[in-house]
């Protein structure tokens, strides 16, 4: 990218102030957590943050909306891995309580639109009640964008026929992201096939199914990743960091005109 | 239905302390909330409890699982409708406080497995942090199902025609159900069209598209319903009706065996 | 009756908005817990609800004032039965969280009075300070009414000679009720009398008297009900309904015009 | 008196830690609100805690328990007077949440019965609360008592005949207590009747009646009082004093040996 | 003194309500919690509501400032020393909620100035939170004065030879001060030398140094008190408290006046 | 630095969990809120991010201790700057929670100790708070370290002679911090003096004195920062940024040994 993305945290009080009306706000949403003993715990946070820095220096150089890209959030929800060692997580009363904090800020720094860019599905249900909450008590309009386009639960889908759509914690897709993002951290002569084949045969109850189910990662085994990182590749990461650049780019530049108000 | 839904209220105390091993308990979550001019303000709560009662009598009669029914829950999380007369909201902090409450109770009563049964999309979210939540602390296997299947926000999707997916609240799908359930309570005189169509026009964002927004119901316009009720039927009401059965009465058999872990 | 109850929820929205000022909304306290081997766990629950909707139909069909059911509360707070299986109990934070989010709501959909109906004298106390709680922030007037009359910690006074005033959970009157309105959960086989008559060598302390002590269910023996249901019968419990209702309905009709202030 | 109030807080902690089972510990709760214009804001808080010590010298000289004095409350629940200048409230969370940790404390220091001796009716209802919860928590045995016998919202029966039965704050009840314990502080000459009469025309509604009602004391006019202060006497000050004490003094013995489980 | 303390406590809610713009309400802080095997569990309590008593007379007499004492608060944070018998402790949140209460009660009042005398050691850092809390919440001045002047964490430092600067809790300081105010309750002959001489091993970390630590009192030994009380002496304490007075008088007539705006 | 700062983040569960005994975690607390016209309103997180950073890769390269670096915290307590655009504020509530949730996850890591690296003075009280309490609950011993030694409130004493001691935010200090770390983000064309020469009048009251206050960034004028940016250079930046590393790299390696025991 040739256009630095433009960061809050740049700027002075009296800038903040004056960013034009309909600025787009991106809230990079990531997790500290066990991934498996061959991904650093920072992966969600890596990810969405290298995304959400990467979209914001596109929309900013291409136009479109007037963007500024907030500090993301490393610590999140990340209760279903609270049993291991490397986990940090907040409850959930804490994550939302630091949402509300956020956005009763933003609207006094006069800022209406807000983008979260999330890279952990265990935010995903949290992230809907924050946006309502937020536009209830606010008026802040809230969206809510995934990294690559549909929600976490159901990019696992048939992406990597080896992981039976059930690659949704440190497998293929995980694995590959941080192999391109960041090569040196990922130990891939640790990385084993985890992938829970028995949900297969469940008609309703899965992942991306009809009827979700509340689980814990060490639910499925002590290991703490679900999916098979051992297929993972640095190219296919590059393929799918481009395309969630691109994904959440264009989700800003639609943030930034969209009305749910019919047309007069 | 010949057997009636066996009822937890219903039970003694050492009754309940008798039920089998993995008996699954029923919740349905409702809502009294508007639901524009023509429905009833507890649309969401009559499905939800009519649908849930209808499947635990047919999985009592038909085996698959032992069940027990609890008291549906009226009041949730309808935050979205929180400006109109006739809607009564939880905010998520209570309904998360509600929905722990029980299942701290109900590992008291050594039940160890609840299936939700959501009759209001606006429980979705917080539905799925609960379930997570209850796994965790009291060790329940916790299951969210929808009316019908597919979550709420995107059983829109090509239903009816008229509403281009965006019949979210009040409309063809939740008028031709009351049709069928309570057609005395159905004011088809004032039912009228209030699809927003100009969301089409969005790419990315929207219901059931990939980025979610965080909306409050008069955004669309003050009549606070969503779709188009003009064209429900009671024929149309019973067929949904006995699909949402037959699809919660399979969930909870599936639920009462459901396990995570891998066969060893 | 001939009229039934008008409920709140079978509303619409517009129509809660159109309702005449001053109309009172009746709202059942019940509970879900443990009543001895007896009883099933939906005594209360069952008490109130039926007590309240005879009443507020009794109201609507012989006029002196405007009044709509709420949906009773099934869930309240049981925490001196949080031992036993088949209670599922608020904690009081829960429950007064949950009275104030309806008398928001209440307050958004014009209403003004609000009577209590409560079926479980747990909910005594909390009740008394929700009243206050309400009226200080939503101007609602508020009231607390209980079946029969005198408040539970006292209605247990002479009533039931064999009781000497100790009847106050699933003893003579509340088995006798049950008797009459659900005689097919009533397991008298299993009715055993339990009355802690050593109480009555306390001069101060005790149910009903001067000084009232903090108490669970299970302090007084591993049974849990505290009375006598052995002389429970179905006549009698019709004579207290009866008597109930009326007080209720009464209650309802003083609510609707009763002003603290002096008359000017 | 001649022996003195044995105090919690003269203690050394090893000495507390050395205190005989069974040992009650008495915790007095005023509270400091407007009490009309003759009274100070204090008379709650002097009246609880003048009748507390004296209770528990009392109990100290004649024997019948081992007891010890706690510090006092001065603010406590008076949201009824949250309108006033004088009036230093808390919420009832906060209230609670005090005494909660309270309650905690108690039981690292190896007390196990705990009496509150109220001064304030606004309490009652959070004080019946409080003992339930520090039963349930902490295994405290917990009582409470109010000044004189019946609760406060019944004290003002028959009382006084001028005030026909209201005379519940600032009254002739107060006003005469405080002739006796801090005549300094007494205005007789701004003691104005302030009785609401007209609600002796409700029948059901009411102080001490069978259905009571959630009020803040400017409901009743802008004075702040409920009574008539002008026919208060210390004369019936020191009786209604010495009623106190005796009656406290009383309670305190009997919670030394109190229990509810059924003799062996 | 020649002229008593004003108590707030004492005067009537219109007398409040009639008190002179920018009187200052003087709040001691203290605690009920151990002090050694020597000293009360009050001594911080009697500690500052002696020392604030006594300054607030002062000013009252000399003038300077309109000044109303409040009642102090016994209770407060002793966390650090939760585990042990005499210790009757608020968490953090219950007392910043206390004090949140208070302070929104002041506003109602007419209040606008407030100093907080604290006792204890521990309540400086929340106090400090409050002050800013209690400043934006509710435009109040806010005031936290120490006894003696510096914070309490400094003042350990080169007062006593014996105590190294370790002399914070129980010690020579607060042994001195109770010898003069409560010299019968203070048992001399339990006194023991407890300084944690090795403390001053470490450069960075410590009482009064750069880098602070959290710390607990039975982390030092199990005595539970930290300093030299046996060097201790009516006559050092007697000029403590004397300084202690006049610093806070002058505190308090400062904060009558202060006003942080730059002069216009 | 020749090596790198261990981090926490780039570690897998396993390592974490692999952690040598006594491995001290270091926790930046930044800040995002306004420091005037001339400093971005990352100022704080970036001067506590670079210190903490710099003296954690000192530690690693030089030994003496185990070290980890934590992802700092960007948004805390900076409720002092509520009212101005760029600042982004967590409540006190909100922070605590934040630093409660870690200090649980911490131990569930085996991390034994924790040192915050505080660059904002808004978080210093709290701090505190946080520190005692995540050494009562989790058993961590916890450190709240300041850039450069003494206490933000009290590092403005006399260091720059033009601001009379009350260069606090946004002043010569932090301003030199930021042109050496991040000149381009400097605009000392906008720098204006603004220092409170008036608080210098106070004898007890002000910043590093006796008695503390309760105070918001715009009391004291509109501008937000407090102190005299003009006099800032890069190379006192410099000077200071090494000190203030080599000040924390102490800290770290003597908290990694540090214990309040007294030697058997």
């Amino acid at each position: 990218m040739s256009v630095p993305a433009p960061r809050f945290i740049d700027l002075t009080g009296p800038e903040v102030a004056a960013l034009p009306v309909d600025t787009v706000a991106v809230l990079p949403l990531g997790a500290i957590e066990q991934h498996g003993p061959h991904l650093p715990v920072s992966t969600d946070y890596v990810t969405a943050t290298e995304v959400a820095q990467a979209a914001v220096a596109e929309v900013a150089e291409h136009g479109g909306a007037s963007v500024v890209l907030l500090p993301g959030l490393a610590y999140t929800k990340s209760d279903e891995h609270h049993w291991s060692p490397g986990t940090i997580w907040l409850s959930w009363e804490t994550l939302m309580a630091t949402l509300v904090d956020i956005g009763r800020s933003l609207q006094t720094s006069g800022i209406t639109r807000l983008v979260f860019v999330n890279g952990h599905g265990g935010n995903s249900a949290l992230g809907q009640v924050a946006c309502r909450e937020l536009r209830r008590r606010f008026g802040l309009r809230t969206f809510f964008a995934h990294l690559g386009g549909p929600p976490p639960d159901q990019r696992a889908r048939p992406t990597a026929g080896g992981e039976m759509g059930l690659g949704i914690h440190g497998g293929h897709a995980e694995t590959s992201l941080m192999l391109h993002l960041r090569p040196e951290l990922v130990q891939m002569d640790r990385a084993v096939r985890r992938v829970p084949e028995h949900l297969a045969t469940y008609e309703l109850v899965g992942f991306g199914k009809p009827v979700s189910f509340g689980w814990l990662s060490d639910d499925f085994g002590p290991d703490g990743h679900i999916g098979d990182p051992t297929t993972a590749t640095a190219q296919e990461g590059a393929e799918r960091f481009a395309a969630a650049v691109a994904h959440v780019a264009a989700a800003v530049v639609e943030a930034a005109r969209f009305d749910p108000a019919p047309p007069a």
